[in-house]
This record gives C-alpha cells, sequence and structure tokens, in this order.
C-alpha cells in the first residue's frame, strides 16, 4: 500500500470509498506511518494531532459507510500551514516570538475543511511570517541535503514525500510554486482573493492562499469545498466551477514566457523546458513566446522587474505588524525581518502609489495578452532545490503570477540534476477552472502522466 | 479651561503648543480630570491607561519645548475603539469572549498614531464585535437615558462629552455616523480602504477604520497622520492629502439624497434637515433632488436597499469567525450574532455573487452622479437618540455611504427634540479631501460654526 496514496490521492479512490474497500480511517493510518517512517529525515511537521485526526477519520468512515459524505474530501487528511490559524493546535508562524501562540479558532478556510469532512492532520512548518528566513531545517524528500524551498516548506515536503495528499500554502512571491516544484508536489496559487485568507497571517495584497498535493483532483477538491463554505476573500466570490474537475480541455495555443527569472535559470532546467515545449507540440499545442508576438514581448517587459516591484510593495505593506514584533522583542525577529523593516520605514506613501500604479499597468497588459491564449508556460523554478538549509532558494520564476494576480499551477513533469523541477502553467485572472483543465490535458497528454489528474473514481 | 478644549480641539492650539503656553501633559490633565468627572455616568471606556498617557503626554510635552514636534497631533489624546488592538491594553471586541484578551501587539493604525506622538489614553466600547448588541451600557452625554449610538459607543459618547478630542471608530453599516450623530460629534468614515484596517477585528468588505472628533482639523489631521505611516488598506494607497486642512472650498452644487432611510426619518428630523437646506441656499449653493435629476433620481433607486443587502454581505462575510466562536461557546454570543450565523450559513457563494453585482452597479451609479455635484447631503440619522440602552438606534441614513463605499462626514449642525442630529455630507470615492474642504465651508459659512472646523493656529 506505501506510496500508492501518494500517487493517486484521495478523491480518486471515491469508488473505494463508497464500496468501503478503503475507509478514511485505514488511509489515516497509512498516512500517520508514512509521517512516522519519514518525518525524523524530512522535519515537515511542527505539530500533529494524532488523536483528533483519528476520531475524525472514524467520523467520516462512518458516513461513507452511511453512503452520506459530506463531501468528495471528506476523510481527507489535510496538512495546515502554520501561519494559518487552528483551533486545536498552536499556530507559530515560523517565529519565536509566537511559538505554542494559541488563537482558539480556526481560520476561515480551515473551518471550511472541517464542515466538509476533512481531517486536520498537523501544521507544517513555515519560514518566520512566511517570508525567507527558515526557522525550521525541513529536508527535501528527495535529497535531505536540499532545502524544500518555502515558505509553505512543510506542506511541498510532506506532500512530495506522500506523507499527506494535500497541505495548504500561502504565497505572496513564491512561496507555494517554489517548494512544490522542488520537492515533486503540484503546487497552486490561485487567482488573487479567490480563497479566504481570514485567519491567516498573510496580509499582504498580492497573498493568496492555495494547495499544495499530490493530484490536481485533489488540489482542485480541496480549495473548492474551501470556498463553497467560506468564500474568497470579503469582496471577492471566490473560486468557482465545478467541483469535481471532470474535464480536461486541449489548449490551442499557449504563451510561453521567460519572465524576469529567465536569466537565473539552470542549464539543465532550460534544457527540460526545450524538451518540454517539444512534447506540448507534439499533441499538438502552438507555442508562441516573446520573439512571435510583440504582445507577449510588452508582456515580458512590464513582468522583467517583478521581483524587486513585490518586494518593494510588500515592504510597504509588511511594515505592520512587524514594527510591532520589533516594539516587543526586536532580538528574536531575524536580521532579514530586520532589515525589512528598516526597508518599509524608509518609504513614503507616494513611493508605495508608484508602485501599485507600475502593478496595475502589468496587470493590464497581461489581460490583454491572456485573452489570445489559452495559458502561459514556463519554468515552475530556477532548477532543482539548491543544496543546504539556509535559503529557500530563488523566487524568480515564481513571482510574476503574484505581481499579476494570476492562478498558477506548476506540475512536477520536468527534471534538473536528477530531481524535480515544475513545470508552471499561469491563466487568467479568475479563470482558475479553465487553467485546471488546461493542466489535466497537458499532464495527460502531452507528458502521459493521468496518475497526476486524478479523478473521481 | 473646562469644555474649551472639546469645542477648540487639539491642533488648533498648535501655536500655544508651540509657544508652550499650552503643553500636552497640562492638556492631558484636563482631559483626566473631564474624564473622572463625566465617566462614572457615561461610561465611555472599557480602559484607561493613565500611567501611559501621562508619559507619553510628557515625553511630547518636551518636544514641543524643544521645537521638535513629530507631528500636528503629536501629544493628543486620542481613545481607541475596543475593537482595534493595542499593545498596552487588551481587546475585548465588546464579547465576553475575548473579555480581557491581550495581543501584546498596536493594530497599524494605533502604532501609527504613537509614532505620530498622540497619547493612547484608552480604550472606548464597542457593541459585540463591532454589530448590534450592546455589551456595555454606555450613555448618551447630553441625556443619559438615551443611546450613545454604536457599535462605536464609546468614542462617540467620550469626544461628544468633550472628554477627548477625538476617537477612532470603525463603520460597516452605520457604526460611526450615527453614534456621531446622536453624539453631537463630527464622525468620519472615509473611503473604503483609505485607513489601514489591520490589526482591527473587523474584516467586512465595507468596513472603514475612521474618526469621531471635535473639529474637522482634528479628525483629518488623525487620519493623514495614520495614512502617512501606516497608509490605507494593503493595496490602496490610502488617505492622502494636506495633513493642515487649511482650505475651504465653497460647493457649486449640492445632491440632496434621500437614501432608503427616509421613511424613517423623525417629523423633527426632517424640519431640521427643511431649514438646514434653506441655509445651505442663502450662502448660494444649489440643491437638487431626486425631482430635480434624473440621475439622482436612480440613485436613490440603486441604494433605497441599501440596507437589507449590506445586512446579507455582512452576515456572508461573518461567517467566519463567529462560526468559530460558536464552536467555542455559542453560549456567550449574543442571540443576534447566533442570528447572524445562522442566515450565514443558510447562503450560498452564487447568492453572495449576486449580491455583489448589485452593490457594484450601486457604486457605478454613484460614480456617474458624483461627477456632476460637488457633494451629497442628508441626514446624519433617522432622529435623536433613542431612549433606552438595549438598541443602538437605526442604521437607516448611514448605510448608504458605507455600500457605496464612498466618504462621509456627520456634522453637528441640526438638532431634534432638543438633542443633537447631524447633518451628512457624503463625497465622491477616494476624493476625501475636497469632501472635508466642503464640509468646512458648510459649517463655517451656512451654519456659522467656525469653531467646528478648527486650523492649524
Amino acid at each position: 500500500m506505501s506510496g500508492s496514496y501518494k500517487l493517486r490521492g484521495y478523491v480518486s479512490l471515491a469508488r473505494e470509498l463508497r464500496a468501503g474497500s478503503v475507509s478514511p480511517r485505514t488511509y489515516l493510518e497509512e498516512s500517520l506511518r508514512l509521517i512516522a517512517q519519514l518525518e525524523p529525515t524530512i522535519g515537515a511537521f511542527v505539530h500533529l494531532n494524532r488523536e483528533g485526526a483519528r476520531k475524525a477519520a472514524d467520523a467520516a468512515s462512518e458516513r461513507w459507510r452511511q453512503g452520506k459524505p459530506l463531501s468528495p474530501i471528506d476523510g481527507m487528511p489535510v496538512a495546515i500551514k502554520d501561519i494559518i490559524e487552528t483551533a486545536d493546535m498552536p499556530t507559530g508562524q515560523g517565529s519565536p516570538l509566537f511559538e505554542g501562540d494559541e488563537s482558539h479558532r480556526d481560520s476561515a478556510s480551515v473551518h471550511a475543511l472541517r464542515e466538509a469532512g476533512a481531517v486536520i492532520i498537523g501544521k507544517t512548518t513555515t519560514t518566520e511570517f512566511a517570508a525567507s528566513h527558515p526557522l525550521h531545517s525541513t529536508r527535501n524528500p528527495h535529497d535531505p541535503a536540499r532545502t524544500p524551498g518555502g515558505s509553505s516548506s512543510g506542506s511541498a515536503a510532506a506532500v512530495g514525500a506522500g506523507m499527506v495528499p494535500v497541505g495548504l500554502g500561502t504565497q505572496v512571491v513564491g512561496s507555494i510554486l517554489r517548494p512544490s516544484s522542488f520537492c515533486g508536489a503540484i503546487g497552486f496559487k490561485p487567482s488573487v482573493g479567490a480563497i479566504n485568507r481570514s485567519g491567516s497571517h498573510d496580509h499582504f495584497s498580492q497573498s493568496c492562499q492555495g494547495a499544495i498535493g499530490a493530484t490536481l483532483a485533489d488540489v482542485w477538491a480541496v480549495l473548492r469545498a474551501i470556498a463553497d463554505r467560506a468564500g474568497g476573500d470579503p469582496g471577492f466570490v471566490g473560486l468557482s466551477g465545478n467541483p469535481d474537475l471532470a474535464t480536461r480541455r486541449s489548449p490551442a495555443r499557449l504563451a510561453v514566457l521567460e519572465t524576469g527569472g529567465w536569466g537565473a535559470t539552470s542549464e539543465g532546467a532550460r534544457q527540460a523546458f526545450a524538451l518540454a515545449r517539444r512534447k506540448l507540440a507534439f499533441v499538438g499545442i502552438e507555442l508562441r513566446g516573446r520573439g512571435d508576438d510583440p504582445q507577449i514581448e510588452a508582456l515580458e517587459q512590464a513582468i522583467a522587474d517583478a521581483q524587486p516591484l513585490t518586494l518593494a510593495i510588500n515592504a510597504w505593506e509588511g511594515r505592520w505588524p512587524l514594527n510591532t514584533y520589533a516594539d516587543r522583542d526586536a532580538d528574536r525577529l531575524s536580521a532579514s525581518a530586520r532589515e525589512r523593516l528598516r526597508t518599509a520605514e524608509a518609504m513614503t506613501q507616494d513611493e508605495y502609489a508608484g508602485l501599485l500604479a507600475r502593478r496595475s499597468a502589468a496587470r493590464a497588459t497581461f489581460a490583454q495578452v491572456a485573452a489570445h491564449y489559452d495559458a502561459f508556460v514556463t519554468l515552475g523554478a530556477c532548477g532543482a532545490a539548491p543544496v543546504g538549509l539556509g535559503s529557500t532558494g530563488n523566487t524568480a520564476m515564481n513571482v510574476a503570477a503574484s505581481l499579476l494576480g494570476c492562478p498558477a499551477l506548476t506540475l512536477p513533469l520536468l527534471s534538473d540534476e536528477g530531481l524535480p523541477l515544475g513545470l508552471q502553467l499561469m491563466g487568467a485572472t479568475d479563470r482558475d477552472a479553465a487553467l485546471f483543465e488546461t493542466a489535466s490535458f497537458v499532464a495527460a497528454n502531452a507528458f502521459d502522466r493521468a496518475d497526476l489528474v486524478g479523478s473521481l473514481g
């Protein structure tokens, strides 16, 4: 049984769950067995709630037995990034200032998951305040000498190792896509506002809550279950579309993006991407890049400085709460957090207004190009996960989607240095379902990886 | 000295502060003396930090003495609605669930106020979660048998009583304008997003942080000091314009609105408004209403159901965190909070999408009309504060500005039953400074109340 759930995911077991040949409790025990085996090496979790999970899985097992599951994810073990509040476990935010901190409430997303019957199995490591400094020593499941990436380090490592089918993550720069690429998992950052962030400590205007999972069907089912019950951020309708993701959609035309990160990619990553382009072309998809379409060239120019622009926007928006944490105990902030605060305190409201105007212009350019292509394709990271645990790697290939506010998926279809590397697809803003349909076609038809798609069995 | 600061406000004392004839410490002591005298009757505060305030006032006094104030509000005592976090005082949210709850951090706005030198004097009462249920028995300073209004009950009562020059408030339906009208204070709800709400427990898409004050100059200076240092909500530039509010602007043309609340106004309030119209016309302002301009009629129709529409939007958006509080201890939620949660749990994402579409349409209609008028004028409340402390009164005259996301001011220029009643002005969204300039002209020139304007002396 080992490893099979990792590859197949949870919602694809619907037939077995209905028939009773698999129960949420047996699935959970397999997950706990894998955690017991792998966690000492990987260190993906800061808390596990084994007994709470068993109780929830038993209740789910009983509902499936009665033919009355609460949702397609009833009984699915889900890991929660430790920046997101949970009523039954502390929320440490990757900071010594908040270690063991209890809010006694679930985030909007975690509450929705419980309403849908999901089994909240534990909290996964995050870098400090979901930014850059790694407090924990989580290791890459494919090579323990390497970083899993961040900031959603633990969720990506736990999914990449096959310990859980899905983990929640958050992204404001590259915090879902990069670790997913490094750990060989599917990572999805939705359109801005698509998943209710309330009760998660990520307050940036580009921040998103998303998920990392073993299959597209699992990721989609989890996030649709959340949006159905908790909506998007206040003022946003939230992720919508068929929860079952039954469709694959053959894209006619993809726009190839280099983004500002291309210069930082490894030789191996570029070779892998060249091979991917050939596979996509082989199944009849037209690929056009900056040399083929002046609109794509204009977009490339608009996102060339996405990384410094995003870091400046985040600095201003992150002044609070860093300033109040510095008042409380500056010695327990990382050097990088103190540096971000210094940057913020030197900025003005007018400078921030200028940054927002540049972001709006980039988004307008993107919308124009997106109208002419089924999706955008690029690399999920600059290369394989780097060696060492002191840095979580370069965000350069991930920040464009964050700046643009569009949905982005990374699929574990490529490799570099014999390690996982993601193929990234970006879609038009608020057309997240269409991006999943395109991604399903790409994985199954161009890369022969139907196992990454999954389905309601 | 008693009462004079109430009328004159703080920033108008700039000349005396510079000359040393008034110091922040002497001003604070007068404020504390008034609090000692009036607070036993009114009950505006849940916490006072007298010693912290004295320490901050002494530091401010020293800065003025050296001719180096941090801002025009350096040394100003400011009261904080108890839904907004403060590092030195608990944040009770008007709920027994959170009585004495310490977050050990300032909200973005409170931190900015301290950076500007303001003296954070205490926390003021709020209804439960800044919604409708009054946990405390705060009394109206003009008649202790009557409600001060809510949810910013304590800030309005403290300012109306002259205990402090400014209090922070929040509004998502009518929580700043209504209590200000009832208590004879100036109330300002900015454009949506104009003041950073981070660290305040108001998560609704229409929520705003604003201020209640003795003079327009005080209110403007406080909010500009916040926006300068903390900006608006993430993704919004934030309130901008000259911090000094030196200008009065004669409006050529005002649009008179009834809003959906007109049917609920008292006879006395309607008479007071008729008199106000004559005063405005007398100084040469053209007034046009729904009978004079089909665009105004279209707007009246678009906002006729602002109250039920807003309550439905808030219900969906308020599902979290109410659901997690109900999990924790439903018996410590008010009956009205439990009812809101039941409403939310019966709603769907699609219904919410429909509500947002209706709100967007109303905002688009408003923007069209706003392009043709200097401002909008209506009543600040349905009438005088009602007798009794069990209800905080009807929001019907206040909800239109909340739904539209536009800036709105209420000025204590009218009366009903011999008690205060506000004249409400609404302006084009994100043109908050222009609204203050119009309001200054209206108060000083049409109503001969230059004392409500104030200035940097």
